[in-house]
């Protein structure tokens, strides 16, 4: 009788997309049992591979569209349509993150989210009215102006002047006009996936925190923090949204807090909402095993990564279904996820070698690794 | 209650002998089950190794003994002596290994086997009567000539004048003087562990097929040959006895032969002989489960490694019991494994990582595996 294996792993950055995983672990499983049910849920935890993996496990499809990069040049972007044709899927990182920077062009006072905003603005022309935004890996630190402008906010100056672009710039925001926002904008809810928690401003905010990585000196982390008080300052008065102390207002340069001002938007852990999106607890049982993985695995991953999201709702659903992890990178501390849901974590890396040799063989490996561990399971 | 764990690999070469590959299992077997209960048998294949497995399995004893090396000058060699107090065991490498040689030194003229005829010879002096004699890795082409003159035997010209050791002066052979043979050793059982069927002489024999390795070229293949044919018909011709087309006497240089023509010895299978006096076979049958590896794993494994006899020896006790190998390096085609008696085989390696970082770390991959194996199982 045919056992079913539930394979939700993340992706294994720069080897194999989730879905491919899902296929290599389905290929070592059946050489094990032959007739073994394989229920594909690529996951992903709201970063990079969010989009994709949606769309891989709800049969969506992918959009490509040009928009304005975070410095101000277009940029290629992709965003998803989930396969229920109706809800959107955005990593702003697509349009407004920082691997569209250089280490010579990064400068936090400059980039922006218009690109971000310019995808939210095509998902809501198509009819979208649910999206899905992963915003980490931003380039930004613009507090979700640049965003905003893109759905028709204005952001003006003492003399009425429209502000440049960027975050170096806010200190001068006197008035927001929001006559010419898209009507249809009021109807779209945002599903924020973002396991940042810093507040908008202050020494555990955006510019403090995140935008060292950005290119932020200390003098223009100090600018850069000043002008988002002055920006949030505005909100509250005009808006009456105060977003100054809300966690995770300063998350992706304090676009976090713009999407909290200026639509309707709410913030859940990426995970959460993949986990909810995939209907992965569902379809967890109708399963004997879960298998998930990630690229890389060590204590951190029990912080909000994919597989601890699959296995903590494997347990949730059986307490005693087998929780597998693979990993390419086995890490520090692995041993303190067998608290956490996870009955074995392997390794696939079959010997001494370097990572370009370790990536391209990534199928291979999870498929050989997958077949030990099915044999030893039936 | 506890299972029963089974602990068999043969050492990880460079990194862990099979005695520490057992502890380290045990380690991680524990962290999963605390009362689990763990038999260590550590395993050899008559190679590199045997005799420090063979010593922790029946808690013999190791003999340090200065001897002649190779090329005639002293080494320091180690025999053992098994915990029955009765049965030695050798590494012919140890005293007349290929180790022992540099690239510029070695010379299958002059290379001799006379160390190893000084252990044998020690551990008779000893009251040994039962000696296990691992013949791998050999630096020598000399049919033994060597060994056997250190229990007595001397090899005369026709002048009546001793030969000098190595095989480049076995041409020169005219009588065999057995005179002064060690008398004890008419009642002392050589089993001789080599894999090796090669003949004496001829394009399959010892000079030919082994001769490169040890240094010889071609003129000199042709010399080593002749002279081990030389030396065979004066065997034959005053001992009686033909060695030159059996089966194993071209193992190791023509050690083989020696053996079988000089003392009382029979061949047999390294993996074999180690099952035998580990008593394996006896000791699975109180075990669940069996858990063996080697430092490398693929196809070749099935031509009589230690893990192979291992499984071998499992399923035939108990066809249902689980064989779970590890390996630090999992090779070519190891799924054609699966059909000879092996589960499962997982590698201990954690990721991208040169060959030095990892045999220093094997005992933490080993145990961090054997933990999740435990844990998949339980």
């Amino acid at each position: 009788m045919g056992k079913v294996f539930l394979l939700a792993p993340d992706s294994f950055k720069e080897s194999m997309t989730a879905k491919e995983v899902c296929e290599a672990m389905e290929t070592g499983i059946k050489r094990a049992i032959p007739d073994a049910e394989c229920i594909h849920v690529p996951m992903a935890d709201g970063g990079e591979g969010t989009v994709q993996s949606l769309i891989d496990a709800t049969g969506g499809a992918m959009i490509e569209k040009e928009v304005t990069g975070p410095l101000g040049t277009p940029v290629l972007a992709r965003y998803g349509i989930l396969g229920d044709g109706k809800t959107g899927v955005i990593e702003m990182a697509s349009a407004s993150g920082i691997h569209h920077v250089t280490k010579e062009t990064k400068n936090p006072l400059i980039t922006t989210t218009l690109g971000t905003g310019e995808l939210i603005r095509d998902c809501i022309e198509r009819g979208i009215t649910d999206i899905i935004l992963g915003i980490g890996g931003s380039a930004t630190n613009d507090g979700g102006a640049g965003m905003a402008r893109a759905l028709g906010y204005q952001f003006l100056d003492k003399h009425g002047n429209e502000l440049p672009l960027g975050g170096g710039f806010l200190g001068e925001l006197e008035r927001i006009d929001a006559r010419n926002v898209m009507p249809q904008l009021q109807d779209v809810k945002i599903l924020v996936a973002s396991d940042v928690t810093n507040p908008l401003c202050g020494e555990h905010g955006a510019s403090a925190v995140f935008g060292p990585q950005k290119g932020a000196t200390p003098e223009m982390i100090k600018v850069l923090d000043s002008n988002l008080r002055q920006y949030s300052s505005v909100v509250k008065e005009q808006l009456g949204i105060d977003m100054v102390d809300v966690p995770g207002a300063g998350a992706a340069g304090g676009l976090g807090g713009g999407l909290l001002a200026f639509t309707n938007a709410t913030m859940k852990k990426g995970i959460e909402i993949i986990i909810e999106y995939t209907q992965l607890k569902e379809k967890l049982k109708n399963a004997d095993y879960c298998i998930t993985g990630e690229g890389g695995i060590d204590f951190q991953t029990k912080f909000g990564k994919a597989p601890y999201g699959v296995a903590q709702a494997a347990k949730s659903v059986n307490r005693e279904m087998k929780v597998i992890a693979l990993a390419g990178y086995i890490g520090k501390d692995v041993e303190t996820l067998y608290d956490e849901g996870f009955d074995a974590i392997f390794g696939i890396v079959p010997g001494a070698a370097d990572i370009e040799t370790l990536l391209a063989q990534g199928k291979e490996n999870v498929a050989r690794t997958s077949e030990s561990i099915t044999r030893l399971l039936s």
